[in-house]
């Protein structure tokens, strides 16, 4: 609705009142005043109560890094096809606006002229969030400063390198632009996505995308992945932690100021091959027992991970090339990121040589760090190499992005201070 | 854990309970007797409390027809390989039993020597149906006659024929076994999915399959689809109109007393075009109001359609080409079908001649229905060649499947009657 989130918009209207405005059948929904109780805007003035199905879009961090796991998600990797600059930043302007409408349950349209697509109405703001994450493309990686802003390069954000597992079509890897959607309920998710790309229609061309799901708010504890071991067990989680190593630090441009950097990666998973594994060969290659998520040799998930604890015979309890281990700060000088994976399928894959089709499901692996120079690029290098879990994985879609800062308020938008 | 379900089943463990049963960290679970309030399994006993998370897997009819919609669902087209009757029929006792344990959320193992993959642990039974059907493939459709059940083809499984609106690989078309998997979490679905593959291994092959999610249980009334146009509205419900339209008749095979035929087709919207088009000109094509659901011209969304109201100038207020018009009981002679579509996105498309990539997305349009001759063929045949909306879809994938009754009682197994 609101396209330069520096005018004031106009009198928000719900999705839940998306009758009223369109059908014309009721009314008070689009008359400034928002129907008591349907939707409540996050609002940092204290004792304003907000609702659970809202997450703040505006503060420090973007949304959906921080954010208590959704139940599905959308990654979405886009080109830009402008060449020009102004265009570039209005879409940022644009995706901000109805960043901020979309994840408060309000109708956003995606131009003035183009109306919601309406799908998502009745369905509330579902816990949305949308982070925009900026690629490497941007800041004339490829020698062609196109938008002016190489000079404002975060040297943390360099091309992935290839890795063995990698599997992926060029058209699969990369992207000038990295949208990550979350939200409760899936239509909510497609609706987001489909107005921020209708809003880049004409200056963006879709590279490619994955939806992914995730158990995480349907049980109790760390969700499992399709392996079916918990996943994501020993995050960092204190702003000590969060400061060392998910935050852009002070060796980060100041543009990225409250920001981190996001690597995702497609991970498909031989599930048949895995299935026939032995439960204990599966702990084996993963380090932890699949029933309680501990440690191999502990009771408990949350056990310390004793990477130096041996068997009577001498052997690592955890072995040498176990995949917590190969994983682990200890085996990576301290260094971890955030992960925020979630389970994938895409159908079944075409049929290989030697074999029929098979399903193509997996992780979709989404991490956010400091500086993946450090962070992933050094973790995966080693996991691709000596990982017992990689021979059941290949790595089919790519992207690495900066993500910049939440806008602090509204008048502020994503990337501002990039390109001020 | 049950592959053949006339012998009684191991005492039940709950995927609940997995934690006991393969960790053997806790007691009880697997000891007979169920932790009290964890699961209830289904009965039909008087005055046993059921658990509304588990949705009868005995009985009449096969879950997933009249079951109250789920929020997410699998449709698998299988071929199968072997050409051994016995196999046929063990896979489908297999799957009895698999099914079974699943909707009831007790640990399903694939097979005795084979666990369960695990990553439905903790997620209950989330209202999971298994509905298995049965294609023309099976009956000698080629004229190979190879399971010897020629005799008892039903005449109404007939090999659908090509539509104008077709757009799909040979390898999307059609499959010997459907099965549609629903549940409120999809991480339940493809554990399902999962279990029932692995049982077919060696037997089966994969030839299709589809996701999809419904926002019903997410809202009040009627769901939209990707449209935004509210979907499945006047789809018959009394038992007289489930007589006539959706359960086999006396005209078919006794073994499908109690059964029906299934049509499913991915149809593929091309939203960008879509959005592109203003809402007014979008309930044209359409024939109902966008935000009300009403028939054009009305203002509830159960009103009649009133396909003879004429507009002052003598025009239809339901335009001549209108969806509802042309899909509606009386421009069929008086046939309809249930409905139980979902809404599907499968990332992006291939880039074609002219165009970039756009979202792969629309609707997974599933119907059941007494005889698809005389109801999804001539309604889509009519729709293919004169529906406004036919501008704007395509056909991707299809299967058509005989659906046969649930298993009265644990003992009897899926299609059990057609091989007696």
């Amino acid at each position: 609705m609101t396209d330069d989130p520096t005018t004031p918009p106009d009198p928000p209207v719900t999705r839940r009142g998306f009758l009223g405005a369109v059908g014309g059948l009721t009314v008070g929904a689009a008359a400034g005043g928002l129907p008591a109780g349907l939707v409540a805007r996050p609002s940092a003035a204290a004792g304003v109560p907000t609702d659970p199905a809202v997450e703040p879009f505006y503060g420090e961090h973007q949304g959906g890094i921080l954010t208590a796991p959704q139940r599905h998600t959308s990654v979405v990797a886009l080109d830009v096809t402008t060449e020009r600059r102004d265009e570039l930043a209005g879409l940022l302007r644009h995706w901000t606006g109805l960043a901020a409408d979309l994840t408060a349950g309000r109708v956003a349209d995606p131009g003035r002229t183009s109306p919601d697509s309406g799908e998502a109405v009745d369905l509330g703001p579902a816990r949305l969030t949308v982070a925009v994450g900026l690629g490497p493309g941007l800041f004339g990686v490829d020698g062609d400063d196109r938008f002016g802003l190489a000079d404002r390069w975060p040297i943390q954000l360099a091309p992935l390198p290839a890795f063995p597992v990698d599997a992926m079509a060029e058209s699969d890897s990369g992207g000038d632009l990295v949208l990550q959607a979350s939200a409760d309920d899936p239509q909510v998710v497609f609706h987001a996505v489909r107005q921020l790309l209708r809003a880049g229609a004409g200056i963006t061309s879709i590279r490619w995308t994955q939806d992914g799901f995730d158990e995480t708010a349907a049980s109790p504890g760390t969700p499992r992945n399709l392996l079916g071991f918990k996943d994501g067990t020993a995050n960092p989680t204190s702003a000590a932690d969060l400061d060392r190593f998910v935050w852009a630090g002070p060796e980060a441009p100041p543009w990225m100021a409250g920001g981190t950097y996001l690597v995702v990666r497609r991970i498909r998973v031989a599930l048949d091959r895995w299935d026939a594994e032995p439960v204990a060969s599966q702990e084996r290659i993963i380090g932890r027992h699949k029933a309680s998520g501990a440690p191999l040799g502990r009771t408990a998930e949350d056990d310390p991970l004793d990477l130096d604890a041996r068997q009577p015979d001498g052997q690592p309890v955890i072995p040498a090339d176990a995949h917590v281990r190969l994983a682990s700060p200890q085996a990576n000088w301290g260094v971890t990121l955030l992960r925020r994976s979630c389970a994938y399928a895409n159908g079944v894959t075409a049929p290989s040589g030697g074999g029929g089709p098979a399903l193509d499901a997996g992780v979709l692996f989404t991490s956010f760090q400091r500086d993946p120079r450090l962070a992933f690029v050094p973790i995966f290098r080693s996991l691709a190499s000596d990982d017992a879990l990689s021979r059941f994985t290949s790595h089919t879609a790519s992207a690495v992005a900066a993500v910049p800062p939440a806008p602090a308020h509204p008048g502020r938008w994503l990337g501002q201070a990039l390109f001020e």
